[in-house]
């Protein structure tokens, strides 16, 4: 049963209710008073969003015993304890997948989107049908864990790199999977049996970064990954951007040097042209005539201090901070957080990223506090979990289409 | 009486009362319902956000002659024309100026923002002192005609270029009317008796753009200015976007070509630096080695066919082509907006800046509609003046200060 479609649904699918049960999940356990601080509603509007969602334990009074100690310790300068709610954690479950070129990354987390187990699978084929059967079986098992517990799964989110209409929930185009068009949120529904919610991957783990990470709290932040691409999830007045057309946040591909390398969009000199991981590779191949089969090679070489490899850590670290420089002097966000499997290299752009940022920052622009944060895939994976959550409380299912 | 400081208030600066008013304003007469629907407030919320405005005469019932026809005829679907509410636009006026490096161009608008009267003059001395005298002498001709009418003069807006602090009425840097840290707002409300709002001029006109102008009904887009600087005002969700430390949209420092001339930044290709009209003005100079006084005169170069005058025109059309591109590719705007007094010299290089666009844009970011509008300087004190009505309306007073 509690893999039906649609099988549980929220109960007020009203714009405020939604905005209060995602300020309770993040800042919780909050009073209705600070609630309504956070997001600019009445108490009495607080007070008629509040009451479904109470009456069917989406929320609960109280501040808990998980959020460390009594409710009147921990916060006592709310007022009574009976006065404050919080999300029931319990209540319902949600599945997060990560796709990355090579494998699949999945965890299971309950309401508040805390992991509740975290699975990986390689991804032998990945032309969407068998890539389809391996996140099914990967699912399968996340559910199997689930039904050990009372509570409902009530929905799926699906990360993937490229350019994914969440709206319409497909696939349009993913260069690491080669995917064009795939209309994977209805294929997904179809074969896990619950609704689906497919996001750019990027945008996923920013929104695990505005509701829990280094952006909980802040209205206009960037979280900027590098890896093997580089790609950019940007928040301006407290929601992700998603751009009109599907496309946003698109710093891999700016131009950071109209004489450099060519891209796989068709352009010379994009930052993921020079920074990205199989970019950093080929140019070490290219200088020191080694072979450089992977990202880790990539790093030893240069670690090693085989001339030439630094050089080209430098210039990708110079590419990133342009890019980040980019972002800042347009949108002025109060921080950009850096992250991404290419930290694993950070040592050796760092500073070139740093100076690269300062240079071309433009006046206060530059006061931005730019930040490194690691992140390993299943937080990316809890990003997908976190749209899929989204969607159920937006959409009073947890279907992520129309 | 009508220049004393906070003599006219707004009955209701709730934001509820600021959104409704602002709906009205900008797509009225409304019904209720509509201002529900277009602000995402219950019904309920909206009558009593309407019911003080109307009481104090802000808003008023029915269409308004002043709409076309009577409200039944003009907007037949929305049910009685008693249902709807419209701003009275006679209510309150404002004073809007924009600075320019040689001008002042203001303007008296009544509370719809609509130009009751417009003037301009000279700046011969653009050092802070003479400028705000000069700024004085033209807005108390605008009081003057004021007090011919029973309106009250609620505030005045000051749009300055540069980086300025709007939340504390300081402009931090401007490098046209080379001003540093000048308390703008403190010094014109002392001088003129009015509340003062102080706000980047290109933010200024992207409000007049949101409110009454190509970007009316978008939630997402850009309005790009070309002349002495190359400006970018942004709005993203539904409002303009300020950054976390005062700079936002500075698209005309975003680096074109690193190998580029040298900026007043201190970067090197800035866009700017290759497409403002000082730039363009020295770059047609050195190629053709003419004297150039003047953008009207690198103008006449190109359009005689004078070797060189041309390319340096498409070049600049490059960076500006790319500029947006990369304004496309971060936000996804649904619309982009050229405009500034460079439109000008457009026909010399818009088919530089249309391909320079298509070929940068990122997949479905190529979509956004890129359009040209020529917005004269008086629609730029029209935009001072809307940022002076939004200070009143959110503040409760005029001043743009706290
Ligand atoms: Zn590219
Ligand atoms: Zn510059």
């Amino acid at each position: 049963m509690r893999s039906t479609p649609h099988a549980e649904t929220f109960p007020a699918h009203t714009p405020a209710a939604a905005q209060v049960f995602t300020a309770v999940l993040s800042h919780g356990p909050l009073t209705r008073l600070e609630a309504g601080r956070r997001t600019g509603l009445s108490p009495a509007a607080v007070t008629k969003a509040v009451r479904p969602l109470l009456a069917s334990g989406y929320l609960v009074e109280g501040g808990g015993p998980e959020e460390g100690g009594t409710a009147g310790e921990a916060r006592p300068a709310l007022g009574r304890p009976a006065g404050l709610v919080r999300v029931n954690g319990e209540r319902a479950l949600f599945a997060g997948v990560k796709a990355t070129g090579d494998e699949l990354i999945a965890v299971l987390t309950d309401l508040c989107c805390r992991v509740r187990l975290a699975r990986r699978a390689p991804l032998p084929d990945r032309a969407a049908g068998p890539a389809l059967a391996a996140l099914t079986d990967l699912v399968h098992e996340l559910l199997a864990h689930a039904a050990e517990s009372n509570a409902p799964v009530a929905g799926l989110g699906i990360a993937v790199s490229g350019d994914v209409d969440r709206a319409e929930g497909v696939v349009r185009y993913s260069p690491f999977l080669d995917w064009r068009d795939v209309p994977l949120a209805e294929l997904a529904a179809t074969a896990c049996g619950l609704p689906v919610t497919v996001d750019n991957d990027v945008r996923a783990l920013t929104v695990a970064e505005q509701w829990f990470g280094a952006g909980a709290g802040l209205s206009d932040f960037a979280l900027v990954t590098v890896g093997a691409g580089i790609g950019c999830g940007l928040v301006v007045h407290g929601r992700v951007v998603a751009g009109a057309h599907g496309v946003a946040g698109e710093i891999g591909h700016l131009v950071a040097d109209p004489a450099g390398p060519l891209c796989h969009c068709g352009n010379r000199g994009c930052v993921e042209a020079i920074a990205g991981d199989a970019a950093i590779a080929a140019r070490i191949r290219e200088v020191t005539g080694r072979d450089v089969p992977d990202s880790a090679a990539a790093v030893a070489l240069a670690h090693q201090g085989v001339p030439g490899a630094r050089e080209v850590y430098a210039r990708a670290g110079e590419a990133i901070g342009r890019g980040i420089a980019t972002v800042a002097n347009l949108l002025g966000p109060e921080r950009v957080i850096i992250s991404g499997e290419g930290l694993a290299a950070y040592d050796l752009f760092a500073e070139q990223i740093r100076q690269a940022f300062t240079t071309a920052a433009f006046g206060s622009a530059a006061r931005c506090d730019v930040q490194t944060r690691p992140l390993p895939f299943e937080e990316w994976a809890r990003g997908a979990a976190a749209t899929a959550i989204q969607t159920f409380i937006t959409h009073g299912t947890g279907s992520g289409k129309g």
